[in-house]
């Protein structure tokens, strides 16, 4: 049984892992850390775990809990992972970090977009980027797991397999997110208000928002190749769900004429085929949130415009799921042997 | 394993039948019925079921489909389960009924509330009313079991105890229900569009909703006594998630005072302490629907109204699980002797 | 033209009452309070009003406002009212006041309820209950109008000719009241977040909410009699909308029958047929939140059960409006001897 | 008073068109066209009217119609208007058509696009595109005015200034549109029903969906050029509302720098800062849909991207004002010579 710690327990993302580790078999959560309920039970923090949760909420003492447990999560905001972080802490425990702390390898690009100054930078070399079915070999050897973003993970994985087979042209790619609410996490802001949020539509971060550099430096690995983009986020009324649309011109071939449904679609095979969690639609099906909610699958699809000579590539996932806390258990299920899918066999809930 | 077929299985509570029993281990499913959908994709159906479910929709042929499976789940409009059932079928398979045919046992009521004649009565005797914290051991035994109505799960959890125990004057009942649109079907009729339910609230049916005679019969059982109450439905902008706010006046004891606190408690852990799916809440906590969503969880409490002497209990539970398809899995697990919990061990999903 | 300030502007109900004084021909706002954004432009924290009002908000300074304006709007939390009030101030304006303290006449059972002491108990004979349809000549000469709540509003319009012309028993009462979540406020609070109310439903202030006494106290008057009652509000995932359900056992004539549908319509239409802002529907009509939306309407009407001898009697109504700002707006017009429904004439917007 | 007809009266356009007609001080509704409900109280469908409207719906005999009214307003799918539009009906009436009939100048576009046959295509030329904004001199010559799309009006108004001035490289655009579902009609489908579209988003229409040839032949008038763009819009779960967030490169200037926000706001500004119903917003702040609802507004901002040179701008509007109904009555005022703004002052309503 591996014993498993949670730094952050009490945000919408470390109650969605809570959720799926209660479903999995081969793990215990032993450590339900949150700074502002210590002392409190946690199922008065979220009643759905009455009577299945009768742990008290504890203090992010992340040595303490080294000592207690196999795997921590830190789901907390971005700076406390990279703070606490120590080389005897690593060498009993394994971290998977859903926070931004070591996702991206530059440094100085995650201090200017995050405005912070880099606590731990010594391990971010050694930290893997946790995007299990692009670097799945890597997070099975790896003891800090840098897990993806949730805008992220979407635009990435509905992307990757046009960039990484050279189909489009990789100046020209534009990402329009739309995200529910729950990615703005759990604190108390007027913004967030139930009445503020319903009925309403806007963007955010244009042109700013922290997931760029992170999409741009993986999609840049993918193609191998520097690359820009324009990412805009938007809040949408509902709970859960990011769909991503990305737009990008398709490179022609040599006689002029653009790829073929069929030959992008064959790109999209060539990755996704027999990836468990990435459903590539049929024909003329564009991803619905709604499919994937409650789920760790990710839908993607894609429609090529020959008017304009552009592709538009589709993605939607749960961002609490592979979004957040899913694709946390994946990565554990790697770097602990086990089976990829164990405790993530969720059917997705509709309505 | 248990082979299972689904009468009704592209409605929302048969969709719910299918996305439920995908998880238990000792069921497969043999058979996706749904005529209006015959030799289509389910999953072109329910795209959530994309890469998960396979098979292609086949037509309501009760007798065929009894050789081919143990089980066969009705989530059909009343009348259809009525006109199917006869003998040969019952020897051969086990009746989960999700519609009202069977729940109702003066053949004259349920033809008075549904309008229609029963076909098969002669059945109805026979057929035990599958709540199954109630008639756990009728169950077990039974070939028909008809599975409650949702409104009716939730409105008779919340008042047992306080009919069984005669803590209330049954004459003084008051049931306000509240429900999400999921309960209305997936029919296509313009009272159920977005933007006819978002952002609206009604009640309808009322003094002539359908659930109320099947209330009044099985609080009549308990408190062994014709019991007549209000029950008026109410419309949510919501997909899923029943609330019942009962009300009633307490019997005043001997000397004139009203039960304490703690002893209506202990009516409520006397029926329910040992039911893992019926949670009574900490004293002060209102049942929220949300803390239930996706389980198989009834949630209920109650709070004395010292001034008027009236008892307000409240209850919440998922319409499509523990309100049709989860109890129907309940149900089923009883009538084969599984364990009660098989497949139903699902944690509720916040947010 | 009259010159109103409002103090409490950035509050949903001050928000509201700025819509709809921005559009009465006989109304100019001079003084936008907001203790929480003082110099901060008004349209920066309503964006809404961009190029609409271009005034900052002001400090809450009641006795200045007094010398600008000749009627304050009190959109505050309960117990500022009270606090700001004095006998020069009210020689120069008059107050519509819509928090709870002028609204209870015994301020024992105010303070009670509210958890706190009156700070100008002089005042409260004075005030008079601005329910404009039952007092309107009281409120064409007060100084100080008791703007009523928004459950209360519409529990006592749907109740009240019920009671008035003892049709019912007044000890049976029970109001069941659902609310959208504007009535919350704008306070950050997580309760409020929109993760935590959509898809969401509950009870809350069971047997203890505020408003219980001020409908008591109103419908007593009504009836001429001492009534105690149970009222409980809920909260349900939409902005803005109140349904009030109440349930009473109908008064039983000489001979052992009920009254007729014509006897309580007849009841009705006595005191509303005449009446702008109430509207009695069409028999087997049940009123929608949603028709009323954005207007001063309250929809009533009522079913008599048969079966047990109760009336179940509806109204629905905009909160923000006839529920809080619409209302002020209609006192406003009564105390200035102005057309009633002057400002008010919104046609309900759907969907 | 100017006598008004309304072809389809009753779906959520016409519906709204009623809303708005009822309080324009210049304006009698004489005809409520509906062939859906034909005899049937205009209230009846629509309950928000009671004690408002008491008309009864008509057939769309446009023939008596013109004989009875001064403008005839179609709210109809495309094709009706222009079937039933002939010379002598022209003479007597104007015509504002709130279909796509007569948007589109080339009529092989049209047919191509719709997929039907132009039934009058000798009026195309004739017809003015009532964008207010921008052809306010021709509206107020015209006898039909072609009625823009909700899509349209929002895409369009957002860019038009860059490329009316020249800055961007209109081969690069791509507008990604998000609408709330009021903008699919009030149409009996299971697409649309409630549970169906909360907590749900998803993309539509790809690369294929009719807005597409109006946006470009629009654009393309403004820049003098051919314009080919994408155009992909999206279902929100909400109402009311369109966000439009568009996207191409800014042209460089000579020394190779881009615009600054200066100069781009000032062309925003050339255009709009006289405009009554478009706003421009202050540097930072995003178009929210919520701060235009109920309103003929539409809000434009942009934000210049230094890292990649694109502009990314930003619309959004009341689908149901001025994406239909509101519009139509600004074209209205602009063709009977009456105050552009008149029955249009509405006050956005929040929340």
């Amino acid at each position: 049984m591996i014993k498993a710690g949670i730094i952050g327990a009490t945000g919408y993302a470390g109650g969605e892992l809570v959720r799926l580790l209660l479903g999995h078999k081969d793990v215990e959560i032993k450590w339900f850390g949150s700074r502002s309920y210590i002392d409190k039970k946690y199922y008065e923090v979220y009643q759905n775990m009455f009577q299945i949760v009768d742990a008290v909420c504890m203090d992010d003492n992340m040595e303490e809990l080294a000592d207690q447990v196999d795997v921590i999560f830190t789901a907390t905001p971005q700076g406390l992972c990279a703070s606490l972080i120590r080389e005897e802490i690593l060498k009993k425990v394994k971290i998977i970090d859903l926070s931004a702390d070591f996702r991206i390898k530059d440094v100085k690009v995650y201090e200017k977009w995050y405005g912070i100054e880099h606590k731990a930078p010594q391990y971010i070399d050694e930290a893997v980027y946790g995007l299990c079915e692009i670097n799945r070999e890597d997070i099975k050897k790896a003891r800090i797991v840098a897990n993806p973003g949730c805008y992220t993970t979407c635009s990435i994985l509905t992307l990757y397999p046009l960039v990484k087979e050279g189909l489009i042209d990789t100046d020209t790619i534009i990402i329009d997110a739309k995200s529910g609410t729950s990615g703005a996490g759990r604190g108390a802001k007027v913004n967030n208000l139930f009445c503020e949020v319903n009925e309403n539509m806007k963007a955010y971060g244009v042109a700013s928002h922290r997931h760029t550099p992170e999409i741009e430096e993986q999609l840049g690995y993918a193609g191998n190749c520097e690359i820009t983009l324009n990412f805009t986020p938007h809040l949408v009324p509902m709970n859960r769900g990011i769909l991503a649309t990305a737009y990008a011109k398709l490179l022609r071939k040599p006689d002029g004429s653009l790829p073929s449904y069929e030959e992008v679609r064959a790109a999209y095979d060539k990755y996704y085929k027999e990836e468990k969690f990435v459903r590539v639609l049929d024909k003329g099906v564009c991803p619905e949130t709604k499919w994937v909610e409650g789920s760790n699958y990710v839908d993607v699809n894609f429609v090529i415009d020959e008017r304009t000579g552009r592709v538009i590539a589709m993605g939607a996932l749960d961002n609490l799921v592979k979004g957040a806390a899913g694709q946390a258990v994946q990565n554990m299920n790697l770097v602990f042997g086990l089976e990829e899918s164990e405790g993530l066999k969720l059917v997705p809930m509709f309505p």
